[in-house]
Protein backbone atom coordinates (compact mmCIF):
# COMPACT_ATOMS: atom_id res chain seq x y z
CA UNK A 1 0.00 0.00 0.00
CA UNK A 2 2.92 2.57 1.15
CA UNK A 3 4.74 0.88 -1.90
CA UNK A 4 1.76 2.14 -4.13
CA UNK A 5 1.48 5.47 -2.78
CA UNK A 6 4.97 6.33 -3.96
CA UNK A 7 4.69 4.85 -7.18
CA UNK A 8 1.93 7.17 -8.15
CA UNK A 9 3.65 10.34 -6.28
CA UNK A 10 6.78 9.08 -8.35
CA UNK A 11 4.82 9.10 -11.50
CA UNK A 12 3.52 12.70 -10.81
CA UNK A 13 7.12 13.54 -10.23
CA UNK A 14 7.95 12.38 -13.36
CA UNK A 15 4.92 14.07 -15.04
CA UNK A 16 5.72 17.30 -13.48
CA UNK A 17 9.07 17.67 -14.54
CA UNK A 18 8.90 17.29 -17.92
CA UNK A 19 5.60 18.88 -18.26
CA UNK A 20 8.27 21.71 -17.22
CA UNK A 21 11.34 21.12 -19.60
CA UNK A 22 8.56 20.22 -22.64
CA UNK A 23 7.20 23.48 -22.01
CA UNK A 24 10.33 25.22 -22.10
CA UNK A 25 13.27 23.26 -24.06
CA UNK A 26 10.67 21.87 -26.64
CA UNK A 27 9.74 18.32 -27.05
CA UNK A 28 12.78 17.45 -28.63
CA UNK A 29 15.44 18.73 -26.74
CA UNK A 30 13.65 17.73 -23.63
CA UNK A 31 16.06 15.04 -22.29
CA UNK A 32 14.81 12.02 -20.16
CA UNK A 33 18.49 12.01 -18.13
CA UNK A 34 17.55 15.61 -16.97
CA UNK A 35 13.62 15.11 -16.19
CA UNK A 36 14.78 12.12 -14.23
CA UNK A 37 16.73 14.74 -12.19
CA UNK A 38 14.62 17.17 -12.38
CA UNK A 39 12.13 14.81 -10.06
CA UNK A 40 14.75 13.57 -7.93
CA UNK A 41 14.12 9.67 -9.23
CA UNK A 42 16.18 7.60 -11.06
CA UNK A 43 16.57 6.64 -14.86
CA UNK A 44 15.60 3.41 -14.05
CA UNK A 45 12.68 4.45 -11.91
CA UNK A 46 11.82 6.85 -15.13
CA UNK A 47 12.06 3.50 -17.57
CA UNK A 48 9.75 1.84 -15.02
CA UNK A 49 7.06 3.92 -15.13
CA UNK A 50 7.38 5.13 -19.42
CA UNK A 51 8.58 2.98 -21.97
CA UNK A 52 10.29 6.16 -24.01
CA UNK A 53 10.06 9.78 -24.24
CA UNK A 54 6.86 9.60 -26.42
CA UNK A 55 5.54 8.06 -23.50
CA UNK A 56 6.07 10.00 -21.28
CA UNK A 57 4.62 13.18 -23.22
CA UNK A 58 1.55 11.01 -24.13
CA UNK A 59 0.87 11.13 -20.10
CA UNK A 60 1.67 14.53 -19.81
CA UNK A 61 -1.26 15.65 -22.62
CA UNK A 62 -3.66 13.22 -20.73
CA UNK A 63 -2.67 14.98 -17.86
CA UNK A 64 -3.44 18.22 -18.89
CA UNK A 65 -6.39 17.22 -20.76
CA UNK A 66 -7.90 15.87 -17.38
CA UNK A 67 -7.04 19.14 -15.65
CA UNK A 68 -8.72 21.46 -18.61
CA UNK A 69 -11.96 19.18 -18.51
CA UNK A 70 -12.02 20.00 -14.81
CA UNK A 71 -11.51 23.44 -15.09
CA UNK A 72 -13.98 23.49 -17.57
CA UNK A 73 -16.65 21.65 -15.54
CA UNK A 74 -15.94 23.98 -12.49
CA UNK A 75 -16.83 26.92 -14.60
CA UNK A 76 -19.87 25.61 -16.24
CA UNK A 77 -21.46 24.52 -12.38
CA UNK A 78 -20.58 28.18 -11.53
CA UNK A 79 -21.53 29.89 -14.32
CA UNK A 80 -25.75 31.34 -14.39
CA UNK A 81 -25.34 30.76 -18.69
CA UNK A 82 -24.01 29.16 -21.09
CA UNK A 83 -22.05 32.19 -22.30
CA UNK A 84 -20.68 33.20 -18.61
CA UNK A 85 -19.47 29.45 -18.71
CA UNK A 86 -17.39 29.90 -22.00
CA UNK A 87 -16.16 33.37 -20.95
CA UNK A 88 -14.79 31.83 -17.43
CA UNK A 89 -13.54 28.92 -19.16
CA UNK A 90 -11.17 30.52 -22.04
CA UNK A 91 -10.18 32.69 -19.33
CA UNK A 92 -9.04 30.47 -16.22
CA UNK A 93 -7.29 28.12 -19.53
CA UNK A 94 -5.23 31.15 -20.24
CA UNK A 95 -4.57 32.26 -16.68
CA UNK A 96 -3.66 28.33 -16.21
CA UNK A 97 -1.15 27.67 -19.00
CA UNK A 98 0.96 30.74 -16.40
CA UNK A 99 0.18 28.90 -13.14
CA UNK A 100 -0.04 25.12 -14.37
CA UNK A 101 3.10 23.55 -16.02
CA UNK A 102 1.26 20.42 -17.30
CA UNK A 103 -1.57 22.20 -18.65
CA UNK A 104 1.15 24.61 -20.58
CA UNK A 105 3.01 22.03 -21.52
CA UNK A 106 -0.23 20.55 -23.15
CA UNK A 107 -0.63 23.51 -24.73
CA UNK A 108 3.06 23.90 -25.69
CA UNK A 109 2.97 20.54 -27.48
CA UNK A 110 0.17 20.69 -29.37
CA UNK A 111 2.02 23.08 -31.35
CA UNK A 112 4.98 21.95 -31.32
CA UNK A 113 6.53 20.58 -34.91
CA UNK A 114 9.24 17.99 -33.21
CA UNK A 115 5.95 16.37 -30.96
CA UNK A 116 3.89 14.48 -33.96
CA UNK A 117 0.41 13.42 -33.54
CA UNK A 118 0.40 16.09 -30.57
CA UNK A 119 -2.21 18.80 -31.81
CA UNK A 120 -5.00 16.79 -28.96
CA UNK A 121 -5.19 19.80 -26.95
CA UNK A 122 -6.10 22.43 -29.56
CA UNK A 123 -8.19 19.75 -30.73
CA UNK A 124 -10.22 19.28 -27.58
CA UNK A 125 -10.54 23.05 -27.02
CA UNK A 126 -12.09 23.78 -30.89
CA UNK A 127 -14.73 20.60 -30.27
CA UNK A 128 -15.65 21.85 -26.34
CA UNK A 129 -16.29 25.47 -27.90
CA UNK A 130 -18.11 24.25 -30.74
CA UNK A 131 -20.83 22.22 -28.53
CA UNK A 132 -20.95 25.07 -26.30
CA UNK A 133 -21.61 27.34 -28.71
CA UNK A 134 -24.63 24.88 -30.65
CA UNK A 135 -25.85 24.59 -26.75
CA UNK A 136 -25.98 28.34 -26.30
CA UNK A 137 -27.43 29.07 -30.09
CA UNK A 138 -30.17 26.41 -29.02
CA UNK A 139 -31.07 28.14 -25.49
CA UNK A 140 -31.01 31.28 -27.29
CA UNK A 141 -28.32 32.98 -25.85
CA UNK A 142 -26.73 33.68 -29.11
CA UNK A 143 -27.52 37.01 -31.34
CA UNK A 144 -29.74 36.21 -34.39
CA UNK A 145 -27.18 36.90 -37.08
CA UNK A 146 -24.02 34.69 -35.69
CA UNK A 147 -23.22 31.10 -36.76
CA UNK A 148 -22.24 28.64 -34.99
CA UNK A 149 -18.93 28.35 -37.49
CA UNK A 150 -17.72 31.56 -37.04
CA UNK A 151 -18.58 31.63 -33.64
CA UNK A 152 -15.90 29.04 -32.84
CA UNK A 153 -13.35 29.93 -35.34
CA UNK A 154 -12.83 33.18 -33.79
CA UNK A 155 -12.72 31.75 -30.00
CA UNK A 156 -10.70 29.15 -30.72
CA UNK A 157 -8.22 31.54 -33.22
CA UNK A 158 -8.07 34.38 -30.67
CA UNK A 159 -7.55 31.62 -27.75
CA UNK A 160 -4.82 29.76 -29.49
CA UNK A 161 -3.35 32.82 -30.32
CA UNK A 162 -3.18 34.38 -26.80
CA UNK A 163 -1.69 30.77 -25.79
CA UNK A 164 1.13 31.31 -28.58
CA UNK A 165 1.79 35.24 -27.84
CA UNK A 166 2.33 33.95 -24.18
CA UNK A 167 4.76 31.74 -24.75
CA UNK A 168 7.16 34.20 -25.46
CA UNK A 169 5.51 38.06 -23.76
CA UNK A 170 3.61 37.15 -20.67
CA UNK A 171 1.48 40.43 -21.24
CA UNK A 172 -0.84 38.33 -23.26
CA UNK A 173 -1.93 36.58 -20.35
CA UNK A 174 -2.82 39.08 -18.09
CA UNK A 175 -6.66 39.77 -17.28
CA UNK A 176 -6.11 43.03 -18.77
CA UNK A 177 -5.33 41.56 -22.41
CA UNK A 178 -7.92 39.13 -21.74
CA UNK A 179 -10.34 41.35 -20.81
CA UNK A 180 -10.00 42.69 -24.06
CA UNK A 181 -10.54 40.07 -26.13
CA UNK A 182 -13.89 39.61 -24.36
CA UNK A 183 -15.26 42.92 -24.36
CA UNK A 184 -15.48 42.59 -27.88
CA UNK A 185 -16.54 39.05 -28.49
CA UNK A 186 -19.30 39.15 -26.22
CA UNK A 187 -21.55 41.99 -27.84
CA UNK A 188 -21.01 40.12 -31.16
CA UNK A 189 -22.06 36.93 -29.86
CA UNK A 190 -24.34 38.00 -27.22
CA UNK A 191 -26.19 40.54 -29.69
CA UNK A 192 -26.62 42.88 -26.36
CA UNK A 193 -24.76 45.51 -24.97
CA UNK A 194 -25.73 44.27 -21.80
CA UNK A 195 -22.51 42.03 -20.77
CA UNK A 196 -20.95 43.89 -18.43
CA UNK A 197 -22.27 40.77 -15.95
CA UNK A 198 -20.27 38.42 -17.85
CA UNK A 199 -17.09 40.61 -18.07
CA UNK A 200 -17.47 41.39 -14.31
CA UNK A 201 -16.73 37.95 -13.57
CA UNK A 202 -13.63 37.58 -15.13
CA UNK A 203 -10.87 38.98 -12.56
CA UNK A 204 -12.82 36.75 -9.31
CA UNK A 205 -12.78 33.60 -11.50
CA UNK A 206 -8.76 34.29 -11.94
CA UNK A 207 -8.83 35.28 -8.38
CA UNK A 208 -10.21 32.30 -7.11
CA UNK A 209 -7.94 29.84 -9.58
CA UNK A 210 -4.44 31.68 -8.78
CA UNK A 211 -5.70 30.71 -5.16
CA UNK B 1 31.23 37.31 -61.05
CA UNK B 2 29.62 33.58 -61.70
CA UNK B 3 31.01 32.67 -58.58
CA UNK B 4 29.40 35.21 -56.65
CA UNK B 5 25.73 34.41 -58.50
CA UNK B 6 26.67 30.65 -57.82
CA UNK B 7 27.20 31.62 -53.93
CA UNK B 8 24.20 33.61 -53.83
CA UNK B 9 22.02 30.35 -55.17
CA UNK B 10 23.97 28.32 -52.75
CA UNK B 11 23.00 30.69 -49.97
CA UNK B 12 19.34 30.68 -51.12
CA UNK B 13 19.20 27.01 -51.30
CA UNK B 14 20.52 26.73 -48.06
CA UNK B 15 17.53 29.03 -46.82
CA UNK B 16 15.09 27.48 -48.33
CA UNK B 17 16.00 23.45 -47.50
CA UNK B 18 16.48 25.01 -43.62
CA UNK B 19 13.28 26.69 -43.66
CA UNK B 20 11.24 23.30 -44.83
CA UNK B 21 13.10 21.35 -41.89
CA UNK B 22 12.52 24.07 -39.34
CA UNK B 23 8.62 24.15 -40.32
CA UNK B 24 7.92 20.54 -40.04
CA UNK B 25 11.00 18.93 -37.60
CA UNK B 26 11.13 22.40 -35.36
CA UNK B 27 14.54 23.91 -34.42
CA UNK B 28 16.15 21.87 -32.21
CA UNK B 29 15.64 18.67 -34.67
CA UNK B 30 16.30 19.96 -37.75
CA UNK B 31 20.37 18.97 -38.33
CA UNK B 32 22.70 20.94 -40.38
CA UNK B 33 23.94 17.42 -42.60
CA UNK B 34 20.28 16.82 -43.30
CA UNK B 35 20.08 20.40 -44.64
CA UNK B 36 23.40 20.78 -46.57
CA UNK B 37 22.14 17.26 -48.20
CA UNK B 38 18.38 18.79 -49.07
CA UNK B 39 20.12 21.70 -50.42
CA UNK B 40 22.20 19.88 -52.61
CA UNK B 41 25.60 21.40 -51.16
CA UNK B 42 28.42 20.14 -48.88
CA UNK B 43 28.38 20.28 -45.08
CA UNK B 44 31.69 22.63 -45.68
CA UNK B 45 29.24 25.01 -47.78
CA UNK B 46 26.80 25.07 -44.79
CA UNK B 47 29.90 26.11 -42.91
CA UNK B 48 31.20 28.55 -45.38
CA UNK B 49 27.86 30.49 -45.53
CA UNK B 50 26.85 29.87 -41.83
CA UNK B 51 28.86 29.55 -38.55
CA UNK B 52 26.05 27.67 -36.78
CA UNK B 53 22.30 26.39 -36.76
CA UNK B 54 21.03 29.63 -34.92
CA UNK B 55 22.85 32.05 -37.55
CA UNK B 56 21.04 29.72 -40.41
CA UNK B 57 17.82 30.58 -38.40
CA UNK B 58 18.52 33.95 -38.28
CA UNK B 59 18.79 34.24 -41.80
CA UNK B 60 15.50 32.65 -42.29
CA UNK B 61 13.76 34.47 -40.01
CA UNK B 62 15.41 37.58 -41.61
CA UNK B 63 14.50 36.20 -45.35
CA UNK B 64 10.30 35.43 -43.58
CA UNK B 65 10.53 39.17 -42.34
CA UNK B 66 11.57 40.46 -45.86
CA UNK B 67 8.67 38.53 -47.66
CA UNK B 68 6.29 39.58 -45.38
CA UNK B 69 6.97 43.17 -44.97
CA UNK B 70 7.09 42.89 -49.34
CA UNK B 71 3.86 40.72 -49.41
CA UNK B 72 2.69 43.97 -46.91
CA UNK B 73 3.46 46.80 -48.84
CA UNK B 74 1.86 45.50 -52.46
CA UNK B 75 -1.44 45.15 -50.49
CA UNK B 76 -1.01 48.28 -48.87
CA UNK B 77 -0.62 49.88 -52.92
CA UNK B 78 -3.58 47.78 -53.76
CA UNK B 79 -5.97 48.97 -51.33
CA UNK B 80 -8.28 51.68 -51.46
CA UNK B 81 -8.57 51.88 -47.60
CA UNK B 82 -6.71 51.10 -44.45
CA UNK B 83 -8.29 48.73 -43.24
CA UNK B 84 -8.82 46.78 -46.87
CA UNK B 85 -5.28 46.72 -46.85
CA UNK B 86 -5.15 45.39 -43.09
CA UNK B 87 -7.65 42.28 -44.68
CA UNK B 88 -5.79 41.69 -47.39
CA UNK B 89 -2.62 41.64 -45.39
CA UNK B 90 -3.66 39.26 -43.17
CA UNK B 91 -5.20 36.92 -45.40
CA UNK B 92 -2.41 37.09 -48.08
CA UNK B 93 -0.32 36.34 -45.20
CA UNK B 94 -2.14 33.24 -43.67
CA UNK B 95 -2.15 31.50 -47.08
CA UNK B 96 1.86 32.59 -47.72
CA UNK B 97 2.02 30.12 -44.56
CA UNK B 98 0.69 27.52 -46.79
CA UNK B 99 2.48 27.95 -50.13
CA UNK B 100 6.07 29.83 -48.85
CA UNK B 101 7.96 27.60 -46.55
CA UNK B 102 10.49 30.65 -45.66
CA UNK B 103 7.55 32.90 -44.16
CA UNK B 104 5.86 29.49 -42.48
CA UNK B 105 9.51 28.73 -40.70
CA UNK B 106 9.57 32.54 -40.33
CA UNK B 107 6.03 31.47 -38.27
CA UNK B 108 7.60 28.52 -36.62
CA UNK B 109 10.33 29.69 -35.41
CA UNK B 110 8.21 32.73 -33.74
CA UNK B 111 6.54 29.84 -31.21
CA UNK B 112 9.58 27.20 -31.47
CA UNK B 113 10.30 27.07 -27.81
CA UNK B 114 13.90 25.19 -28.57
CA UNK B 115 14.68 28.22 -30.73
CA UNK B 116 15.34 31.17 -27.83
CA UNK B 117 14.24 34.66 -28.68
CA UNK B 118 12.60 33.76 -31.75
CA UNK B 119 10.09 35.84 -31.63
CA UNK B 120 10.09 38.44 -34.02
CA UNK B 121 7.97 37.45 -36.72
CA UNK B 122 4.83 37.39 -34.58
CA UNK B 123 6.03 41.03 -32.41
CA UNK B 124 6.77 42.48 -36.29
CA UNK B 125 3.06 41.47 -37.02
CA UNK B 126 1.91 42.90 -33.89
CA UNK B 127 3.54 46.18 -34.59
CA UNK B 128 2.47 46.54 -38.01
CA UNK B 129 -1.05 45.77 -36.94
CA UNK B 130 -0.95 48.09 -33.93
CA UNK B 131 0.87 51.08 -36.22
CA UNK B 132 -2.01 50.64 -38.81
CA UNK B 133 -5.17 50.61 -36.62
CA UNK B 134 -3.90 53.74 -35.03
CA UNK B 135 -3.93 55.41 -38.50
CA UNK B 136 -6.77 53.91 -39.40
CA UNK B 137 -8.42 55.60 -36.47
CA UNK B 138 -6.50 58.90 -37.35
CA UNK B 139 -8.48 58.85 -41.17
CA UNK B 140 -12.00 58.07 -39.16
CA UNK B 141 -11.83 54.38 -40.82
CA UNK B 142 -12.58 52.83 -37.31
CA UNK B 143 -15.98 52.65 -35.36
CA UNK B 144 -15.95 55.22 -32.81
CA UNK B 145 -15.99 53.02 -29.38
CA UNK B 146 -12.92 50.85 -31.00
CA UNK B 147 -10.05 51.06 -28.96
CA UNK B 148 -6.59 50.90 -30.50
CA UNK B 149 -5.48 48.41 -27.98
CA UNK B 150 -8.32 45.88 -27.95
CA UNK B 151 -8.24 46.02 -32.21
CA UNK B 152 -4.75 45.00 -31.76
CA UNK B 153 -5.11 42.25 -29.76
CA UNK B 154 -8.21 40.69 -31.22
CA UNK B 155 -6.28 40.31 -34.95
CA UNK B 156 -2.88 39.73 -33.70
CA UNK B 157 -4.14 36.98 -31.39
CA UNK B 158 -6.82 35.69 -34.39
CA UNK B 159 -4.05 35.44 -36.95
CA UNK B 160 -1.38 34.13 -34.58
CA UNK B 161 -4.11 31.43 -33.39
CA UNK B 162 -4.91 30.57 -36.97
CA UNK B 163 -0.79 30.22 -38.00
CA UNK B 164 -0.61 27.76 -34.93
CA UNK B 165 -3.99 25.39 -35.99
CA UNK B 166 -2.65 25.50 -39.42
CA UNK B 167 0.23 23.78 -38.67
CA UNK B 168 -1.75 20.62 -37.76
CA UNK B 169 -4.94 21.14 -39.26
CA UNK B 170 -4.68 22.85 -43.17
CA UNK B 171 -8.21 23.50 -43.00
CA UNK B 172 -7.41 26.75 -40.77
CA UNK B 173 -5.66 27.89 -43.57
CA UNK B 174 -8.45 27.90 -46.38
CA UNK B 175 -10.23 31.32 -47.33
CA UNK B 176 -13.80 29.98 -46.09
CA UNK B 177 -12.01 29.90 -42.63
CA UNK B 178 -10.43 33.03 -43.07
CA UNK B 179 -13.47 34.95 -44.51
CA UNK B 180 -15.17 33.52 -40.89
CA UNK B 181 -12.73 35.71 -39.24
CA UNK B 182 -13.33 38.70 -41.28
CA UNK B 183 -16.93 38.94 -41.73
CA UNK B 184 -17.23 39.18 -38.29
CA UNK B 185 -14.17 41.83 -37.66
CA UNK B 186 -15.12 44.42 -40.14
CA UNK B 187 -18.58 45.05 -38.76
CA UNK B 188 -16.96 45.77 -35.44
CA UNK B 189 -14.04 47.39 -36.27
CA UNK B 190 -15.60 49.41 -39.14
CA UNK B 191 -18.69 50.42 -37.46
CA UNK B 192 -20.69 50.26 -40.44
CA UNK B 193 -22.36 47.24 -41.89
CA UNK B 194 -21.60 47.67 -45.18
CA UNK B 195 -18.31 45.62 -45.13
CA UNK B 196 -19.26 43.62 -48.32
CA UNK B 197 -16.53 45.40 -50.49
CA UNK B 198 -13.46 44.64 -47.92
CA UNK B 199 -14.51 41.43 -47.86
CA UNK B 200 -15.40 40.67 -51.38
CA UNK B 201 -11.85 41.16 -52.51
CA UNK B 202 -10.06 38.13 -50.03
CA UNK B 203 -10.79 35.60 -52.85
CA UNK B 204 -9.18 37.59 -55.58
CA UNK B 205 -5.99 38.99 -53.26
CA UNK B 206 -5.41 35.10 -52.49
CA UNK B 207 -5.89 34.20 -56.19
CA UNK B 208 -3.60 36.29 -57.40
CA UNK B 209 -0.77 35.59 -54.81
CA UNK B 210 -1.19 31.82 -55.44
CA UNK B 211 -0.57 32.74 -59.12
Amino acid sequence: MVMQARAVRTRQSLVQAAAELFATEGYARASLPVISERAGVSTGALHFHFASKSDLAGEVERAAADSVEELAERCRSAADTLLQSLVHTACSLLLAVVTDPVIRAGFRLSGDPSRKNGAQMLQWWRTWVHDLIVQAQREGELAQDVSVDAATTVIVAATAGFEVLGATDSDWLSVDRVTHLWTFLLPWLAGSPDHAPLLSGIGESLDELSE
